[in-house]
């Protein structure tokens, strides 16, 4: 049964419940059982350490924003306003003013910083939130891809200086790179063209990946926000000549769920999930075959390693099943054939193959080689997903991602086919357009999107 | 100036903003800074420990709930209606079902468990989450004590029998009792009395702490629901004699706003924070006096604290002013006096007094005299704010918390003063009830709330 390769979306949604359950009765809305939890809080705090080793401070701002803070920037309110949730109600009464929750927190962080910004020496101000924001999405939702309530980090900075800003999403891009790169997630980071930025952005980053289906779903984006911000909430500094000046500003959302969605595609297979190591709540599950669990107890421990030793009453066979489709990398069989051999029987859940150790810590080093073979694999299925398209032709017969020599001009004619443009990636590479046929060095990604 | 003191309130607001600004725009709605942030997850941190020791997992579900949830269990409908914020619109769109912003998670949780609980093997389920709640209060907001968005961990389990969910009550309590031990917050744990427990519960149980100015503050409460709430959202199980009943529940709910207003309460004082070790943003704040930051840097870091150098532009006068003000437990003042002397100059913040070490290593050493000196003073200070009372003539005069001998008929008498009956704390002494005059064991205690 070749789920995966014949109907993604059928195996996504089948290997997704491990992680979270839809049942809870709002379209779009699930909730994240213990491991689905686990593995949200672990990227979290590996975000937050990148973030915090980067200056950045964390805060808790309100979910709730009044509907007068929301209006301020126009072009931000246009992008928004569609998908925003309003309490109009407490109890029986009507409120006074209505209040959005969350889709975003530009409209929540930037009235307070123009009161917290007044001098050089509160630049610059770099601070972060984790938490739920919400968007009432019209199209068909799908579990930690598209939802109505699902969580992030934001970050919003404030500078002195343009350069400075330009700077922050750089810093940004090394963030996400080395997150993505520990997780095995392979992407692109494009530069979103005009008609696709952030609302109220002046520039728009994102880092897209491939999922199976041969869509490309944006997991992280990161806005040059210039001055357009700092314009409509008045956040204003006094510089050292004695001129008061906007400030130029930057933000960054990675979505946790989304990257999650994305270690879920990439890596899983017919069986189930493939967690990395590194991130994966049961690192290592040990199933003792006839024998006491406390006769191997406190030599797992020892390793310091997510470990459960798996003595419930379920048959081997059973546990074996049960543990491959959670992903979990490391399977340790032990029964009175290896007490006596002296030695193990691990199963790789990335190779699906067993071998046999002699020093439990060697344990340690082959979750590093899973980890490494799992981004191998992943890098090998990625550059896969890519198809050099030569002209219309094969365009229009394209069913992953298309990637070409296309003018400027001409880059958004891929739309007539019922692909996006992602964007400039930077790269640039001497050709004839595919449309026009003119000398062009710029090089499009286009395709289908989540 | 004896601010706090005087004007318990007056200082409260005061230095309650040094971790929270209640500028944001919503009555009740505060923004944690980045000090305030750091607590709010150091105590996060510590229950969940606590709970995932206790067998705990952590999940994730939305904020929002659906109305027809809401409605299952009468008496927590009653209950929590009157506060619930409701989502009515969508864009420009109307909701075809309204949705409720959790002011409680009950009624998110207790229809899933219907689902995920069938048989015995899926007993005890013991799940919690942390995030924010939402109450629509009408009574006076104050930051951090009562505020209409708030931070807490709420814990739901379900058992097979009473007595293993009677036996959670206890757990909770423990777990309470480790956690305010660590910083330094007395407390009474109370069995409420019928008429104030929890919408829908069986047995209420409440952490109260006193208030410098004589209210009492309730942080914690621990709930036996019986089966009130698995009959109204029918959580049923097969039991080994093939029939199926229902479970018994409990929740808990660690108010963690509260425990920082507790900790700010109790053992701040008139020059402003005072912060345990344990718990500071800023363990060690080191102060260069014209000395090279450089010089000094490599040391502190092997100590592995939480450690400031603050070599701001700033004199030293203001700095020491400044982080006085924070709270820091230790703030080291080094200059070419000390490097000479081959000494450092500590200023213990929990005592106002300076001292002088040889070895930076007693740093640790000092940051838990200091938590055990915090300690110390809050239960003297506790206990100062309990009045034995006599008679309904000292009744009268009370300005602090009430206790006396009262027969159970008699409890409520002590409203008619103005005052709350606090519960049961479990103490027995004999002596006479102060309204009627019988005999009786009991004790209460009573006083104003919060």
């Amino acid at each position: 049964m070749k789920i995966k390769k014949k109907d993604f979306s059928k195996w996504y949604n089948k290997v997704v419940r491990l992680l979270v359950d839809d049942r809870y009765g709002i379209k779009g809305n699930v909730v994240l059982n213990q491991f689905g939890t686990f593995i949200l809080n672990k990227i979290y705090e590996e975000l937050k350490k990148l973030l915090e080793e980067d200056g950045h401070k964390q805060v808790t701002f309100p979910i709730l924003i009044p509907e007068k803070n929301f209006e301020k920037e126009k072009e931000h309110v246009k992008g928004f306003f569609p998908e925003v949730y309003w309490v109009t109600e407490a109890g029986k009464k009507k409120l006074e003013e209505k209040l959005a929750l969350r889709p975003t927190s530009e409209s929540a962080f930037y009235p307070m910083y123009s009161i917290w910004i007044n001098g050089r020496s509160d630049l610059p101000l770099k601070l972060f939130q984790f938490g739920p924001i919400f968007r009432y999405e019209t199209k068909a939702t799908k579990p930690l891809i598209r939802g109505r309530e699902f969580y992030w980090i934001e970050s919003h900075d404030a500078f002195a200086s343009e350069e400075e800003a330009k700077e922050q999403v750089k810093k940004d891009m090394e963030i996400i790179k080395s997150l993505f790169e520990k997780y095995g997630i392979p992407f692109i980071y494009f530069k979103r063209p005009e008609w696709d930025k952030f609302a109220g952005a002046v520039e728009s980053y994102a880092a897209d990946t491939f999922l199976p289906d041969g869509k490309r779903l944006q997991v992280v984006t990161t806005h040059f926000l210039g001055q357009n911000f700092s314009k409509a909430y008045n956040i204003r500094f006094k510089d050292s000549d004695g001129k008061l000046k906007y400030v130029y500003q930057t933000c960054f959302g990675p979505g946790i769920y989304r990257i999650i969605a994305s270690i879920i595609s990439i890596h899983g297979d017919e069986y189930g999930l493939v967690l990395p190591f590194e991130i994966s709540p049961i690192q290592v599950v040990v199933i003792p075959i006839k024998i006491d669990k406390k006769k191997i107890e406190k030599k797992f421990k020892k390793l310091n390693l997510r470990i459960l030793i798996d003595d419930s009453e379920d048959s081997a066979g059973e546990k074996f099943y049960k543990w491959e489709m959670y992903g979990v990398p490391i399977r340790v069989e032990i029964g009175e054939k290896e007490i006596k051999g002296n030695y193990y029987t691990l199963f790789r859940r990335d190779e699906r193959k067993r071998i046999k150790i002699k020093d439990l810590n060697e344990i340690k080093k082959i979750g590093k080689e899973i980890d490494e073979n799992l981004r191998k694999k992943a890098k090998k299925y990625f550059d896969s997903m890519i198809v050099e398209i030569k002209n219309e032709k094969e365009l229009k017969k394209l069913k992953k991602i298309g990637r070409a020599n296309i003018c400027e001009k001409c880059a958004r004619k891929v739309e007539k086919y019922g692909f996006d443009v992602f964007g400039d990636s930077g790269e640039r590479k001497n050709g004839k357009c595919i449309f026009c046929g003119k000398e062009t060095n710029r090089i499009y990604y286009f395709g289908k999107s989540y």
